[in-house]
Order: structure tokens, then C-alpha cells, then sequence
């Protein structure tokens, strides 16, 4: 993998660039898509490609190991030929379902010893073993296993688990670093930069997962639940020490807003579950602003969705015809406001991308976040 | 309407033809995708033109009328424009619905009481007021009110049953005649023949029905619950009574194999849930038989679902990925399983006419019949 740095914004830490992997280019910024057990929920793959335009799409190491499992991958020659993907593929690490959606569950130094949340099984994800089940899973980039502290979590907490974060990386770049991926293309590993809210941890794990020299480097801990000052905070603060030279990846963020604010900030790879969550519950993001499709508001308004959009369903689908769909439960709804907010998200950050290039982010970024943030 | 008769075969009732509509022609034999309340359940408009190639789809005027009412339909400009199906569309009596979906009913000659499924109001549908509810959907072909009578049915209520079912369809024809399509385009009303499983109700039903002289004629009461041979016979008897040179289309039927027997019966028109319905629990229908999603022996099949059927979803996914979907509850299972379902119903009945065309229908039928039956 390369990263190859073209533009920097003047007036912000904004910058576009070109990640390169054996399964294409990713242009930066980019948002990537959550694909959690190899779908992008209700997105044919056909649609990502073609409407949505996605360049990369995430794969969840947790829910994929436990279905279809390691033998099923192994056999299909990898998640790209397994689900048809044929472009770069992330997988995370599986920390973070394994803190958030596993049954009782049980941190050593070691790793953490979980059940599963479909039959209750148990398992072990050690940061050995999770560099190899994403050597199975067989994804461009690779995360490296942490700890993903809550918010609020106390100072002690959060040093001790940044700490064991850190000894779990060297442990993962040992792994990887002693092993080859399984389908002959190469596979790079993404340090995570931890250290809950607090400036001199952040400070302490950017400047570690520095020192590591990966081909690329991420902020996790973010958007649990602390304010976005307190986040835009620490991804400035994350920004200034991790390397110009490396793709630098914001973690389970967020709103069009946070990933507006942090472009400005020097992130180029986003993931979040939010276009296509709250698709599934109605709320549409648009080029005008948001809204809830069960709103009366819809109910004869014949306009298409969003016509700004470059996206099949964005133009051929109606407001109207979207609130009737919501409102009666159809699928069909889900399956509209998915392809619909995951183009605007595209649309997003290649607007973003094109701003950059032309000099005029600063200025626009502070109009779009306030477009994007209104409530139709 | 017209009804262009082409080919009959020597060795069946199988005939071939074109159903020409001001939104287009059908080519007969054709299945109808069932799209209840403006939507065929998990596919996009586009998937329904392109990948299933459906020539007209169904609406539940039940549904609409409920959601999303007929006053956002008309302000539409009728269902073609609400849900940019611009093809032939067919629309129910709502008189299933009522008897099947509704709360409480009260059935009387004037027509039927019920309360809404979804929210308990009071609704009334009569003969008169069904009609003036289609002209509001405005589809192209709309069916009269008819009470379609449970299995088993006594004799004398299937007998009075169908005497009222005539009484209403002569009150449907008044009203349809004394009124005008409300979009500029017509709408022909298609009579229903009842008799439960009756011979001489169904031949009385059948007489009366043809004696309406209407652009087509449809078999109603049928695949309820009776057994398939009582379903082919009353079939049979029935369309040797109704006019040759109109289209027949039989209810709500139903299986491959149904769906060939019938059209060596005569019989012009299908529509019926089972291929979208049985999509989301994980049944497929392919042209080598019917494979349960669900089953461990799919795991590391990679082969394509069923290669045979010209639709994007049959060929692009395979059998492995889909049963991990289904087994994962991934929507997009449903949305892979109804899009591929329905292309295998609309080949089917496309390879029917072909063979119908070229006089080898006879023998293709009972070769099929076997090998779609068959479970994988």
C-alpha cells in the first residue's frame, strides 16, 4: 500500500491524496461504507459501485469470524471473491463489537475471552490470532487489535488500557510483520491511536503509533459519546503528531458535519454506520439537510429526494413516495435511504475532495456544515 | 384493452398473445409481480424493468386505499406516477384483503364493513365505490368486487356466495360504464368467476362472467387451499367457457409447476406472493429446482445461484454468499432471493410462450414441471 499526499488546503490541515492497494486506488478524503458481515446492509454491490461510487467498504473482523466463518472465507479465496467486492476492502479488528456487542467478556493481558452474541460460544481474540483471522478474511488494510475505552472513562482506566493498546500493537505488527497474506496481495496493518479524552494520553499514543512507521495510522476511542469539541480536540491534537506522509483514519466518524470539521482537521478515511442505520429508521441525509421521512411534511411532495445527488434512487424516487414506503414498514424504504445517504456521503467527502483541490475548503466546508446540519 | 390472440398449441389449451395497454403491451403467458402497496417487496423499479423484466405489476387496492390513500394517489396523478412504474399495472378488488387481513367484518348485500389492519377504523367497500377506488389508483386493468369463498366451502354458501359475487359485478360494470378513467388513459374491468370447487357453480359462474362480454375474464377462489388436481379441474372447466379471444388470468396461482399446468389449461395471466414471499424466508426457485437457503449444503457452494437465469442477482452472487445472508438475516437476502425469484417466474413463463411459438410446449411442460418441483 502508498499513499500519495497531492493537495494541501491553505486555510485548514485539509488534504487530498491517493491511497494505492493491489485492489485499486482510493481517492482521499473518502468515506468508506460499512459492509459489517459482508454486506452493506441493504446495498446491492451492483449499487455501491454505480450509485453510490464507493471506492473501499469495511468488513467487521467480529461478525465474520462468527459467520461465515474463517473456513468458508478461506475456501471462497477471501471476503472479495466471497461477497464479489472487487475493490479494497478494511477490516477492523473486532475490539470494538467484542466490547460493545459480546456477551460476558473478559480482559487479560493476554487478550479478551467473549461469547458470542448469536449462540453464545465462546471465543479468544488475542492480538496474534486477530492479525491472522484478517489474514483469512484477506482485506487491503488491517487494524490492529486494541482496546476501545467508553466515554466517560476515569484517567487511570484509560492510561492503563493505552498502555496494554500499545503492547497489544507490538504484538500485532510481530504477527503481521511474521507472516504473508494468504491470496497474494499484500495487507496493511493501521495502528490505533487511543487514550480516551485526555490530551497528554492522545499526545502519548499518537507519538507511539508514530514511531511504528505503518503504511497508515487511525484514531479510535472517538464518537462514543463525548461531545464533538471534545472530539474535534483530540483529532486535531492526534493530526499534528501523526505523520503528513500517511493516510490518517478517524474511526466510527460520524455526522456530515464531524467529517467536514475533521477533513479540516487532516483526517482522509471515515467509516460510520450512520447513513445506512439511520436509513433503516428514516432519516434521510441530503445536500439541503436532513430529514425524517415519517414526517406529514412528505406526504404529497412529489419532488425527488434529493436531486443533487448523483444516485439512481436520489432522482427516480419522490419524497412522497419515500414517506408512503417508511410509513408502511416497506423494505423497499431501507433500501432507497441506504443507497441514497451512502451516495450523499460519497458525494460529500468528492465535494470536499474537489474544494481542496480548487483552494476553496474553508470557505465552503463552514456553509456546507451548516446546510447539511438543518432539520427539513 | 385488445387482446391479440397468436399461437395455440395442438397438444394443450396453451395459447400466446399480446395484451395491448395504453401503458404498453403484455406478452402472454406473463406472471405479475405483486406489488401490495405501491412496492414488489425488496426490488427497486429499476430491477423490476431491467434484471426481472416484468411487463405489468399488481397493486393491492386494499393497501393503497389504506396507504398511502387515495387522496396522495390522485394528487399523484394516479400509482404509475406515484411509484414511476410506467408499465401495464393490474389492481385487486381489496375484496381478499377484506376477508383475509381486515379486523372485523360485516358482510351484507350492500357490500362489506371492516376495520383497517393497521389502525382499526371503519371502512366500507361496495361494488361501487371498489370501482371509483381503482379509478383513483388508475391501473390499466381493474377487477371487480367479488367475495372469494375460503376452502372448504359449503355448498350453499359457496352458492349464495357466488350469486351475490354476480349481483356485485353487474353493479361494478354500471359503475365502471357510467364513469371515465381519471389520467386520460382507460381501464379495463375484468369479471371474476366463484364457485368454490363446485362443477356447476363454477360452470354457472363461468357462463355468467363470459355472458359480461369484458375485455378479459378472470378465475377467482382458487389455490385457497384446495388440492392441485381440484384446482387444474375447476380450472379447466372454466376456461372452457370463457371467450377465446380474451385473456384469462387465474388468482393468486402459484407455483412453477402450477403456473405450467395452468397455461396448458388456457389460462393467460398469473399473479400470486409465493416467489417475493418465499424470497424472504429463504426459498429460491431456479430453473434446476428449489434450494433452501437455510441448508449447511449451500455453505461453500460458490457457484453462481442459477446461472441459467438472465438477471444480474442469478449470476453475480453465489449460493454460499446468499446463505450466509440468509442465515446472517442480512436484508439484503431478501433483496437478492426476490429479485432472482421472480426473473426465474418471468423466464419461465417467457420460455412458455416460446415453446408455445415453436409447438414443442407439451413435452417441455412435463419435463419442467419435474425438474422445478424438485427440492435441492
Amino acid at each position: 500500500m502508498k499513499f500519495i499526499l497531492e493537495n494541501t488546503d491553505q486555510k485548514s490541515k485539509a488534504r487530498t491524496g491517493v491511497v494505492k492497494t493491489d485492489h485499486g486506488d482510493i481517492q482521499t478524503p473518502i468515506f468508506m461504507p460499512v459492509g459489517t458481515a459482508g454486506s452493506v446492509k441493504a446495498v446491492h454491490q451492483r449499487e455501491l459501485t454505480y450509485d453510490i461510487k464507493a471506492q473501499i467498504i469495511l468488513g467487521n473482523t467480529y461478525h465474520l469470524y462468527l459467520r461465515p466463518g474463517l473456513d468458508v472465507l478461506e475456501k471462497a479465496g477471501g471476503l472479495h471473491k466471497f461477497n464479489g467486492w472487487n475493490k479494497p476492502i478494511l477490516t477492523d479488528s473486532g475490539g470494538y463489537q467484542v466490547f460493545s456487542l459480546a456477551g460476558t467478556r473478559k480482559i487479560t493481558e493476554e487478550g479478551v475471552l467473549f461469547k458470542s452474541h448469536i449462540d453464545g460460544s465462546k471465543h479468544k481474540f488475542t492480538p496474534e490470532n486477530v492479525m491472522d483471522i484478517q489474514r483469512s478474511i484477506g482485506a487491503d488494510i488491517i487494524m490492529a487489535f486494541d482496546e476501545c475505552t467508553p466515554y466517560p472513562c476515569e484517567f487511570g482506566y484509560a492510561r492503563k488500557s493505552m498502555e496494554m493498546t500499545h503492547r497489544w500493537l507490538k504484538r500485532c505488527i510481530d504477527q503481521v510483520d511474521s507472516t504473508e497474506g494468504k491470496y497474494g496481495y499484500s495487507q496493511a496493518l493501521f495502528p490505533i491511536v487511543q487514550g480516551s479524552v485526555y490530551k497528554d494520553l492522545r499526545k502519548q499514543s499518537a507519538e507511539f503509533v508514530a514511531s511504528c512507521g505503518r503504511e497508515g495510522n487511525a484514531i479510535g476511542g472517538l464518537s462514543v459519546g463525548e461531545p464533538a469539541e471534545m472530539m474535534y480536540e483530540m483529532t486535531e491534537l492526534v493530526t499534528d503528531i501523526l505523520p503528513e506522509d500517511k493516510p490518517r483514519y478517524l474511526m466510527g466518524v460520524g455526522t456530515p458535519a464531524n467529517i467536514l470539521e475533521c477533513i479540516a482537521l487532516g483526517v482522509d478515511m471515515f467509516d460510520c454506520v450512520m447513513p445506512t442505520r439511520n436509513a433503516r429508521n428514516g432519516m434521510l441525509f441530503t445536500s439541503e439537510g436532513i430529514m425524517n421521512m415519517r414526517n406529514e411534511k412528505w406526504k404529497d411532495d412529489f419532488s425527488p429526494i434529493d436531486p443533487n445527488i448523483n444516485s439512481h434512487v436520489s432522482s427516480f424516487y419522490s419524497k412522497a413516495y419515500l414517506r408512503h414506503l417508511t410509513v408502511s414498514k416497506e423494505i423497499l424504504a431501507a433500501q432507497i435511504a441506504s443507497v441514497h445517504n451512502l451516495s450523499f456521503y460519497l458525494w460529500l467527502v468528492a465535494e470536499a475532495r474537489e474544494k481542496i483541490k480548487a483552494g476553496e475548503f474553508a470557505v465552503w466546508k463552514d456553509e456546507m456544515v451548516k446546510k447539511v446540519s438543518r432539520r427539513l
